[in-house]
């Protein structure tokens, strides 16, 4: 069978069914006309960008249109943005600059961010300790009192690991594209991890929780400005502002860059990096009905004033960046989405809002208070389109429920977690297991209707009483 | 302007100026019919390949459909075939993983693959030598001469560096993605790299070339298939065998692994992993009218027979290996572009070759004792699209020549690569430096026609005789 055929066979099931997909989180249907888009530039513009007739040169034009739409719309600068194959290499890619720059501080590295020769024949403490009293880098600390670095907290025997480790501070929020790479850093001995707690009073990391997670060898901050499970949107704008108004002297690394993760974010809010203050942004096409690649923004980066090392070598693309040729098709659809996002945001955010807020109120009508919303606390924002709710009941694991249902099509959480398992988010941000258990993730879209969330409705119920019954 | 009138202008512009385009090395157009299956694919199959919903399963059907037409035009199975960004993703993987696995095999690292905390403290030549001899792996070193792991020639002092480092074989002829790779890991000290001498009579690295250049940390062979420049065949069935048939007893490491690049062979002329012998393999979709994804071949990669190790960290798609959403409609587009060249492979090198060697004849009546093709060393196979030629003349070099032209476009080498210097590439087969200035890449494509060739020599004649004026 033709893609096409099973393309249409599944299109006509769902439509005779009548199935109404509330999995927008997980990933989106690409806009028409970003599909018009990626459709014209495959068949015009697939000249190799780097050529230098006209059909490559035409390429480039289309890329460098894209990035301009992408730029703006995050109200960043054109030249700092980079393409990439998704949102998990945008997110390892901003993570390993960070550790390689941190590296390179301390002499650990050469210029190209991996460990020197030098690195790993001074071994011992002594010759770290003089290593680190003559690196120009360590001006800012020795401002301060100079004894510490003798013989004070930072480096005793105890923290002389530490010391050499680049320490990251994330929080059990983020994406696996976040944690499961920071936990390989860890378990390969490449850095330090600490996980902000999580307050379970707004569901968010909260400013102190990162502050007090800063140590010496502090170089990167990654939190996600809005979660994928239970829409929560974090306090990235002051997380940043408490790094900026630190007291540096204490403090080693010249500089601890904030990493924002605007996955599902962006197409759901404004996301602005002026305005948030992060060095480093994820954008994740896929998520605001674009295609399956990403960007990231890294701030001044034609002026290097935030550090970005390649993860693959090769033909020098993106300034070098990012080798391989590049996906201009893809990237043209990059554009549009942005294109799209750049002119209709509020329009898209009060609809879905409007239609999850009707989800919301439909759902206390019809289970009253053995419904509880797991993304809801007293006075925090969420993203206008999801709905993690749980319906109590001891039959009511969200993966039963949504067996039972006909017409919905969602998930328990990320999609790439079992499906069977309470999800961690949940636990996190302090839901009780039993609740989590029962937790559905219902993410709406932009073309989600009023209509929509009635049926939705009806087929809760009736599986929920189904499974009630047994 | 949009980026459909763009490219409709380029596009007339083209007609109207009737454009041939040469550069189908660079990169192709996508095959209507590839196009088409993308289309639909972006369309129909949208879904999260991880969701368990029928949205997300359609979307992960495409996806098998893909990789098993994929796998067949390789010759190879489903279950050893990884989906990247591309061949400079697949390349880098490639190369990493031997890292990972060397350092694996000598207690250097943890699962993960990368530096342990014992790898780090253990830095003493002591310490290496009894590690060796606990190894397990070493086993059939010691099946030897036991003598030599103590004081032969391998372990002496000045040694100790190179048994520590794992080495890889490659030749100047690879493409940035293997060549600026392997420099990269060179210069951060990660591996040892040995460039296998090049064959001046053949234009090709020969099988004792690399043989001579095996140490005993050597882990792997990269050597491409065809090159991207010459469109010289590489003997890589026959470096497979005589890395078969090594006496294994002699030498350190427990296997070394066979890597060929077959970016530029593929969809031009056969690649079979089976008969080639190779362990590994990169596919790179937008040489042979896919998109801009590629795969990697990985032999028994299911049992483990053949290591890979992921770049990425996070959702666990591909079995963990290339963390990231699925690029779905791509995938679908590799898959029919495969397809297409299962199906018409014989017929598009018939027509190929017949276009490229009337070229090659209609230069020689022009051009006469002035032409030299840089790609042909007696009794050698080559690519059927590929004509590297130079037309001798002060005047000639092989950029000035394509400024001139007003029907070609093609270009002087790799399209990642400075057009105003000679070809480093062709200089490392032996072509004289005058020569190699002159050149020009003219490759062929499935729909250049005997007509097209007579434009392209015309406009070759009125180029050389306007510069020839100068
Ligand atoms: C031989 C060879 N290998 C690898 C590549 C890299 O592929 P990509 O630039 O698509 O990553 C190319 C083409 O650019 C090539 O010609
Ligand atoms: C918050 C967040 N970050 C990153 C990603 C990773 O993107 P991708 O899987 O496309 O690489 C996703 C979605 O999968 C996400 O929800």
């Amino acid at each position: 069978m033709s893609l096409k055929n099973i393309g249409e066979k599944i299109y006509h099931i769902n439509k005779m069914e009548t199935k109404i997909y509330l999995d927008y989180n997980a990933t989106t249907p690409l806009d028409k006309n970003v599909r018009e888009t990626i459709n014209d530039a495959l068949e015009h513009c697939w000249g190799n960008p780097s050529s230098s007739h006209n059909t490559g040169k035409s390429a480039k034009r289309v890329i460098d249109e894209a990035r301009r739409n992408v730029a703006t719309m995050i109200g960043g600068s054109s030249s700092d943005v980079i393409f990439t194959s998704g949102g998990t290499e945008a997110n390892n890619m901003i993570i390993l600059s960070a550790v390689h720059h941190f590296r390179k501080l301390y002499g650990l590295t050469n210029s190209n961010g991996l460990p020197s020769e030098k690195a790993k024949t001074h071994n011992s403490l002594a010759s770290d300790l003089s290593r680190l009293d003559k690196s120009p880098k360590k001006r800012k600390l020795s401002d301060g009192d100079g004894d510490e670095i003798q013989h004070g907290v930072f480096y005793g025997d105890g923290d002389h690991k530490i010391r050499r480790l680049p320490h990251i501070i994330s929080s059990y929020l983020e994406h696996p594209a976040v944690n499961v790479f920071l936990e390989h850093l860890k378990s390969t001995g490449q850095a330090d991890v600490t996980y902000a707690e999580i307050s379970q009073t707004t569901g968010r990391v909260e400013v102190e929780g990162i502050t007090k997670a800063i140590r010496p060898n502090t170089i990167l901050v990654t939190v996600m400005l809005a979660n994928n499970e239970t829409g929560i949107i974090q306090p990235v704008r002051e997380i940043c502002e408490a790094i900026r108004n630190l007291d540096r002297s204490e403090l080693e690394t010249e500089q601890i860059y904030v990493h924002t993760d605007a996955a599902q974010a962006i197409g759901k809010i404004s996301v602005d990096v002026q305005s948030l203050g992060v060095d480093y942004l994820t954008i994740v096409g896929h998520k605001f009905y674009g295609p399956r690649i990403g960007a990231v923004y890294t701030r001044g980066l034609a002026k290097s004033e935030t550090p970005l090392f390649p993860v693959f070598y090769g033909g020098g693309q993106e300034k070098g960046l990012r080798a391989g040729t590049e996906n201009t098709g893809m990237i043209a659809g990059l554009g549009k989405a942005s294109e799209i996002v750049n002119a209709n945001l509020t329009e898209f955010q009060t609809h879905m809002k409007m239609c999850r807020d009707y989800l919301e109120s439909r759902l206390t009508e019809h289970f009253k208070e053995r419904v509880h919303f797991n993304g809801k606390f007293p006075g925090i924002e969420s993203l206008p389109n999801t709905c993690n709710v749980s319906i109590l009941g001891k039959n009511l694991q969200g993966h039963r429920v949504l067996e039972k249902c006909k017409t919905i099509e969602a998930s328990v959480g990320a999609a790439c977690h079992a499906q069977n398992k309470p999800s961690a988010i949940l636990l996190a941000v302090g839901i009780p297991e039993d609740i989590a258990r029962n937790a559905l993730r219902l993410s709406l879209g932009r073309e989600t209707t009023l209509a929509d969330v009635d049926l939705v409705v009806e087929d809760l119920v009736q599986a929920v009483q189904e499974l009630d019954a047994e």
